[in-house]
């Protein structure tokens, strides 16, 4: 597992198969992020089956082979798309291309399962919309960042136990490490591909308030976009933050930014804090400087005490096997269609609110 | 000291004075908040000799002797401010009281150190403003969450000495403990005594944010307050946050909260997070949960590695002997005016702002 850079950031879960071998098939296809790989093993280890791999890039195709040696390669989508045993296909394609994709996937009659970010226009999404109140096909998202974090997943369930009581409010940083910019694929420059800092990695963010705070719907109250220190890449935003109030007047502030430094032992030291009337909780996801150093830690204080976890290998990451359980059984306990679109719709509202407010 | 209400937090430092005795006198009044326990020590330790005492409340007084047993006690203010020695008059009255009392110690030739919040109406500001040019004396506030707190003294340090690069973005967590809420002060739960909680303890976040970013002015972008959870009182802002955009590009978010639950073992898990170009700098000031429990730790990454260090009585506190210094050489090292009176300015503005968009 790489954990200098969050793109190549692919965590291995415990094996919990929710189905027996072979009950579900799914293909890969748009290799473009290497999220692709965390999609595919969580996949993987809730014991679905992954068949097909597809891209126009060789050498991507090589690769994804040798971390998953029994995919077949397929020699277009349309191979994988016509295989009627796959239910899924999972990709992490350019970010503007992921939506267009999803509604091809769905309309030959396949679940989609997306790579974050979902879409990179408001058009996208309302077509995404259409087509799946069109076909009744999935379009699921991997907010990785929640997802398959294991202290992001025990955060859940503690507030749905009510350990902090009524959730106020949500704090999110999301600061990624750049690296060797020339390592980047020429996308990640480009503002009409990668849809800007908020719409890329904020939509982690506006998924995880969404979540931890219970809400249906935000407004967004601010939001601003910077590029402080990357003058060479003009289109990169390096620098984002906005501020949301939920339906239910719980409220939302997240930074994000391309500015780890080099010094830091992972890409990025991402944190959450839930505050509730009756207490807090904190997480520090992937790196826990001064502790032992590692992530996954979880600190909530209560009106008992202070308690903090260590939860690394202790929780796993249920969604995969709810995903794969609400392809086959039509339900929706891993996400609702409408949370993850409403996640998308807000990180898209918040990057035209910091455009319109001037942008970079 | 008390670490379980930040009301009546008064850290004592290293002495270090800076002057011989009998040099720099002062005296107290206005004993409504605990703070001015911490200015007196502050002051004491530089080595100010603390003549008088002065408070309409006998029982007050009485209190302040056990700590300060060889003080003089007042008959009224006016014996005070006739006493030619008194250089400087240190006052944590009720809000709404500071800016006044500041004008008339100022009017009567003494330099004022008032407890934070400094104002609790833009029209109070004005008037000091008008009275400093006037006058030629001092209004100082003591902004303890960074003036008071060691490791918040050697971030100033770190960063102006290029530790993290050029600081583009700063963020502060102010929770603090309501405790029992009958053993506050009437004037406690009255938004014109109070001014609001971006107006009280959202001053000192704004002072941090100019200081730190190193901005001599800033725009407040959002600002938002609510009572999420206190009806019996509703005049009490119990939630309150903010954004500004600082001159120099800089931006700040901070939230204010009455929060801090009953397990935490002191009253507020004050954070403060500095983001530069280079590097970053976490601030765990008076607790930090997990490690050996005390705060005063300041965590820096930068380009060579993580560093975590432990401050506690290494750096002591600076401004106090700064401030001696100033009033007798009228020099501006530990603050300037016009960063105490912006600071203010911000946190008023913030205020305005929240309770044109609702309020409570």
């Amino acid at each position: 597992m790489s954990r200098a850079d969050g793109m190549n950031y692919a965590p291995k879960g415990k094996s919990r198969p929710v189905v027996a071998p072979g009950e579900f098939v799914f293909a890969a296809t748009g290799l473009d992020h290497g999220h692709i790989n965390g999609q595919c093993n969580g996949l993987v280890e809730a014991g679905a089956e992954l068949r097909w791999v597809y891209d126009r890039d060789a050498e991507k195709v090589r690769q994804f082979q040798e971390k998953y040696p029994g995919v077949r390669v397929a020699s277009s989508l349309e191979k994988i798309l016509d295989d009627p045993e796959v239910r899924l296909v999972a990709a992490a394609a350019v970010p503007s291309e992921r939506g267009p994709l999803g509604v091809r996937v769905m309309q030959a009659g396949k679940d989609y399962f997306t790579d974050k970010t979902p879409f990179t226009s408001l058009a996208q999404l309302e077509q995404a919309r259409r087509t799946v109140a069109e076909t009744g096909r999935k379009y699921m998202v991997y907010f990785s960042e929640r997802l398959h974090v294991e202290c992001a997943v025990a955060a859940g369930d503690l507030i749905a136990q009510g350990a902090v009581g009524k959730v106020i409010h949500v704090t999110g940083f999301g600061p990624h490490r750049l690296g060797d910019p020339a390592k980047r694929p020429d996308w990640f420059y480009r503002k009409k591909n990668y849809g800007g800092i908020l719409t890329d990695i904020g939509s982690h963010q506006c998924e995880q308030f969404m979540y931890y705070a219970g809400c249906r719907d935000a407004t967004v109250r601010y939001a601003r976009v910077a590029n402080h220190n990357h003058p060479v890449y003009p289109e990169l935003e390096d620098f984002g933050e906005a501020a949301l109030v939920g339906d239910n007047g719980a409220s939302f502030y997240f930074r994000v930014d391309w500015f780890t430094p080099d010094g830091l032992r992972n890409w990025g030291d991402g944190r959450t804090f839930i505050i509730g009337t009756d207490g807090y909780i904190e997480l520090r996801k992937y790196v826990d400087i001064g502790a032992e150093g590692k992530g996954e830690h979880l600190i909530l204080v209560d009106a008992k005490g202070e308690h903090r976890m260590d939860l690394r290998g202790k929780v796993g990451f249920p969604f995969f096997g709810q995903l794969i359980r609400d392809c086959l059984d039509r339900s929706e306990t891993a996400m609702t269609q409408e949370h993850a679109f409403k996640a998308a719709e807000l990180c898209l509202q918040s990057q035209a609110m910091a455009e319109d407010a001037g942008g970079v």
